[in-house]
C-alpha cells in the first residue's frame, strides 16, 4: 500500500474537527505512542497523535483520513503484547485517553456503558457494592483499557470458569474505516438478528473499526476464594487432573494455572521460597471461588484429594489473604525471575487443547536445548493458554538472537499446530506474529479474512499490517 | 437474482457426486422437504433432494450450483421456526440427514466431534455417564439437529445460566458456497488468531457456508434442580426481582420463565390446574440446579425468601421429578392451550433488555386489544426473550388474519425498537421476518452484512433470501 503523509492541510482539517488542543505533533511528546509493550524492536513513531473526545470526531478524523489515505491506528492503554497499537506506517495515532467516561451504570439489567479508554479495573471498583464485577478481564486490569480488551477479546487467568472479554460484551458502537458510526448488539442477553458483526469485531485488532463504546454485562462477584498449590512429578500428571476436576468432581475451578519446572524452579530459587520445589516436575496453582464460603472450602477440598489421588506429590491449600498472596507471587514472579538471566524475552502466546500440553512439554525442551536458550513455559493449563517465553543467552549478541528467535518461532509454532494449536490464545497477533501466520492459516481462511478486511476497509486505512498484510 | 432450474446434464453430474441413492426427485418424497416449522403459507418446493455423506460431496455440490447458478438450501432436522430451511427460490435442497455421526468424544478435552444431521440431544445421551453434558441445547432438544442449532445459533430456557449455543462451538467444518472446505476454530479454548470467523458463521442461517463437522464443548452435568413457581399481582414486580436474585442473592438461575396473565389464565384453565392462579397477573418458573443438593436447596430458598420480600404473591418449590412436571407443565403447554382458540398463530421471538419487560407488555395489550386478536406473551424473563404469539381470531377470514397479522407484527416490532430490543432472540430471521428486518436494522450495519455475503457467496446461490435479500 502507497500511503500520503501529512501535509499542512491535513493538519489544519485535524484542528477544524478537534480543536489544537487535541492534537500532538511534537516529537518527543509522541515518542510515548510509538510502542506498546511489545519488544522495541517493533516501535514506529507516528506522524500525529489526536485524542478525540467523541465518536463524532473520531467519524470526522477516518472520513479525512480515508479521503486522503493516512493509516490510522487505534490505541487505548497501550498495554498491548502483540503490537497491535503500534503505527507501523506512521501516519495518525488515534489515542481513545479522552474517550474514558462511564457513560451509565444499569442495575437493572446488570451492564454498564463505557468509553473504550477506561481503565478495565475501574468497571469492577464502581459496581463492587453492588455485588458484581466484570467476569472476563484479563490479568492487566489495573492498566489496560476495555478498549484493548475488546480489539483483543483479552482472556486470562479465569477464562475456565468465565471465559474471555467478548462473552461478556454485550453490544458495541463502532466507527467504521470509511466514517460511518454503527451500533452492534444492544442490551439484550440473547439476539440472532442477523449476523454477529459484533463478534467480527471483537478480536479484530482495531482493523475493522474504532470502538468508542461498549456495553458491558455485569456478573455476581464472588464472595470467596481458596487457592491450592500442587506439586507434580510430571507435565503429565499436572494435566490429567484438568478434566478429572471437571467432569469427575463437577467443579470448574476459577484458574487452573500451570508452571512448568524451569518456570518453577527458577522462580522459587530467586524468591527463596521454601516450597519443597526439588521434587516438582510441574505445578499447578488451582483458585475456586464462590459466593458461600462452606461450598468453596468443599470444593477445595474435593479437588485437593483429587490431585492427590492423582498422582500429586503435595498439595498446600492457601485460603486466606497471606498465603493466596504467598503462592500467587511465584506466578507472578516468573518473568521478573528470567530478567535477572536477560531482559531479551520474547513472551510468546501459544494455545494447544489441553490434552495436548504433555505431548508439547517435551517439544519445548528439544527446541530449547538445540538452540541454547531457555525456553521457561507457563500460562492457563484450564485452557491450554502457554506463555512460553524466549529468554536470550546472554552470550548471544543481539543478531544472533535475533536470527535464533525467529528460528525458535518457527519450530514452536509447527509443533503448536501440529498438535491442533494456534499462533495466541490472548494476545493477539499484531505486527508481532503476522508473519507466521500466514504459514499456518489456510490459504481460504486467508482469503476470507482478506474479503472481510476489504468490505469494511476498501482503502486499507484502518490499522494496516496488523494480522495479516493485504 | 436468476437462478437455472436443474437438467438432465445437472442432474446426471449431481448422480456422478452422490450415486443415486442420495437424490431424491420424486415429488411425493421431496414434499416434506418444503417446508419446516414456520407457517404452511411459507412452504416451497424445492427440485431435488440430495443427502451427502461427506464434506467432500458437498463441496463438489456446492461447486456445481455456483457454476449453474442454482440455489442450495441446507436442512438438518426441519424444526426451524423462522423458515431456515425452505428452498425459497427452489433449486437443490440440502438434507444433512446422512451426515449424522458422532465422529470423536474426547473426554481429554471435554469436547465431542459431531456431524450437523446429529439430533442434539444424542449428545447428552452419549456422554452422560461421564458426568457431561452439551450446556447450550435449546428446549426442542429431542427434535431438533446440532446443525439446525448452530445455524440459528439457538437458545432455549437456560441461556442466563448457560448461554446459548455458539458459547460450546468450538470448532467447525464449513463448506463455502465456492466449494472450499474451511477449518475454523479447533479444541482451543481460546483462540484469538485472526478474525472469529466461526461465530460470523454461527447463526448466520446457512447463507454464508454449510457446516459438515463441529467440535462442541461439553460441561459438568448439574445432579440436582429445583423449580419454584412464583406468583406476582403484576409484570412489574415478577421483572424487578430477576437482577435482586443475581445481584443481591449472588446466584445465577438456571432459568427464569416469564409467563403472562393471559398466559398462565389460560394454560390453568386448560389443564384443569388448581394452583391459586386467579390473583396472579404474571407468573415466574425458577430453576436452580448444581452438582450438590444441599447448595441447590438452600439456593432455592434464597430465592423463594427473596420472591416473597420483594411482591411475590406466593412461592411454591417443587423439588421432586412430579412437581416439576406439574409446573413446567403450565409453561410446556401454553401453544397447545391456546390451539383450541385457533390453530393459525404467528409464534414471535422478541428480545427486548429484561428491564424493558414491563413497560413492553402494557404496548403488548394496547396492540392486542387495537387489533382484536389474543397475544399471550411468555418466555425467557432471565434474558428477555419473549414468545409472544398472535392468535387468530376465529372470526376472522384468512385474508384478514394475514393482514392484521402483518400490521401487527410492524407495530409489536415498532415498539420492540423503541425498547432497545431486537426482531430474534434465538429463532432467527430466516423467510418469516426478512422483510422486517430491513426496518429496523441501520442502514450501515445491512450494507455490511449484504458485503460479507457476497464476500462469502459472490452468485448468492447459497440459502439465497434469508436474513435480507441482495
Amino acid at each position: 500500500m502507497k500511503y500520503n503523509t501529512l501535509n499542512a492541510e491535513i493538519i489544519k482539517e485535524l484542528e477544524n474537527i478537534l480543536g489544537s488542543k487535541n492534537i500532538m505533533l511534537d516529537e518527543e511528546k509522541i515518542e510515548n505512542y510509538s510502542h506498546d509493550e511489545t519488544p522495541k524492536e517493533f516501535a514506529h513513531m507516528p506522524e500525529v497523535v489526536v485524542t478525540p473526545t467523541d465518536a463524532k470526531q473520531v467519524s470526522e478524523i477516518m472520513k479525512l483520513a480515508n479521503k486522503h489515505l493516512i493509516p490510522v491506528t487505534p490505541r487505548a492503554a497501550g498495554s498491548g503484547l502483540s503490537g497491535g497499537a503500534i503505527p507501523i506506517y506512521g501516519g495518525i495515532l488515534l489515542s481513545m485517553e479522552k474517550l474514558n467516561k462511564v457513560i451509565e451504570t444499569d442495575y437493572e439489567n446488570m451492564m454498564i456503558v463505557v468509553e473504550p479508554g477506561l481503565v478495565t479495573n475501574e468497571i469492577n471498583r464502581l459496581v463492587e457494592d453492588k455485588g458484581l464485577f466484570f467476569a472476563g478481564y484479563p490479568m492487566s486490569l489495573l492498566s489496560c483499557c476495555i478498549g484493548g480488551n475488546i480489539a483483543e477479546n483479552a482472556g486470562g487467568g479465569k477464562a475456565i470458569k468465565y471465559g474471555v472479554t467478548g462473552q461478556y460484551v454485550m453490544g458495541l458502537e463502532v466507527v467504521l474505516p470509511t466514517g460511518e458510526i454503527v451500533e452492534l448488539g444492544g442490551k439484550n442477553v440473547k439476539d440472532v438478528t442477523g449476523y454477529d458483526l459484533k463478534s467480527l469485531i471483537i478480536g479484530s485488532e482495531g482493523t475493522l473499526g474504532v470502538v468508542t463504546k461498549a456495553i458491558i454485562k455485569l456478573s455476581p462477584k464472588p464472595k470467596y476464594a481458596t487457592d491450592l498449590l500442587v506439586l507434580f512429578e510430571d507435565v503429565n500428571s499436572a494435566i490429567k487432573i484438568v478434566p478429572i476436576i471437571i467432569s469427575k468432581g463437577g467443579i470448574v475451578p476459577t484458574s487452573i494455572e500451570f508452571m512448568d519446572k524451569l518456570s518453577v524452579h527458577t522462580t522459587c530459587d530467586y524468591l527463596n521460597e521454601h516450597l519443597p520445589y526439588q521434587k516438582a516436575g510441574a505445578m499447578l496453582l488451582i483458585e475456586v471461588d464462590g459466593t458461600r464460603e462452606d461450598i468453596v472450602e468443599a470444593d477445595a477440598e474435593t479437588i485437593g484429594e483429587l490431585c492427590l489421588e492423582n498422582g500429586a506429590i503435595e498439595v498446600y491449600v492457601a485460603d486466606n489473604h497471606t498465603t493466596q498472596e504467598r503462592v500467587w507471587n511465584v506466578r507472578r514472579n516468573i518473568a521478573e525471575a528470567f530478567m535477572v538471566y536477560s531482559p531479551e524475552q520474547s513472551l510468546e502466546d501459544i494455545v494447544v487443547p489441553i490434552a495436548n500440553i504433555p505431548l508439547l512439554m517435551p517439544e519445548i525442551e528439544k527446541i530449547s536445548a538445540k538452540y541454547g536458550i531457555k525456553m521457561p513455559t507457563y500460562g492457563h493449563a484450564g485452557d491450554g493458554n502457554l506463555h512460553t517465553t524466549l529468554v536470550k543467552n546472554p552470550d548471544m549478541t543481539m543478531e544472533e538472537w535475533f536470527e535464533t528467535e525467529d528460528k525458535v518461532l518457527k519450530e514452536l509454532y509447527e509443533v503448536v499446530y501440529s498438535l491442533g494449536g494456534k499462533l495466541s490464545g490472548e494476545h493477539g497477533i499484531g505486527i508481532k506474529r503476522r508473519d507466521y501466520l500466514k504459514n499456518h492459516v489456510s490459504e481460504t481462511e486467508l482469503m476470507l479474512m482478506k474479503k472481510i478486511k476489504r468490505a469494511f476497509d476498501p482503502n486499507n486505512i484502518m490499522n494496516p499490517g496488523k494480522i495479516f498484510s493485504l
